[in-house]
């Protein structure tokens, strides 16, 4: 039996967009808006109302600031997010590990 | 820049009850309603409507018989679905290799 095999999966890293703005974020420490943005090939308000989702929930932090007069956006996980995030590839990663079980 | 980050990951197997049972069905190379269900902790319900989108999807295939004069219900990937789980297998392991570059 494995009852586990799904229930510890977050929810919240399970749509596409978060899961690319976490791996993201993930391999490059911080990143802006824009760079993130065309990373994942979404739309600005897309990505916003992911982002937001993901500060809600205290995954990530966004700083606002001004650069040669133009804003920008810099998002950085929390140390609570890369905890969570690393407990949810490790998930992933066993998950993978299971489903190639079948393969020979 | 890495455009495809997360274009390719099939959006049918995000959902958890489904990447569940194409895993449970990966691994096992068959299975029955009753297992799947005790495996991923799911309702009848739930998890008759999740086997319905990949039987359509063409990924698994049901089939119904009597045994001992109960109704029992078999799951098994088709060509198909394997080779489509196992293209989202890779593309979650590439996503996740992606992401643990940022641990060092």
């Amino acid at each position: 039996m494995n009852d586990g095999l799904i229930q510890n999966l977050n929810e919240l890293f399970q749509a596409k967009a978060r899961l690319g703005i976490m791996t993201v974020l993930a391999s490059m420490g911080e990143s802006d808006f824009l760079t993130i943005k065309k990373q994942l090939g979404l739309t600005d308000g897309n990505l916003s109302a992911h982002l937001r989702v993901l500060e809600e929930a205290g995954y990530i932090e966004i700083e606002k600031e001004f650069v040669n007069r133009k804003p920008k956006t810099t998002c950085r996980m929390t140390p609570a997010g890369r905890e969570a995030f690393l407990h949810y590839l490790k998930e992933l990663e066993r998950i993978i590990q299971l489903a190639r079980k079948g393969e020979k």
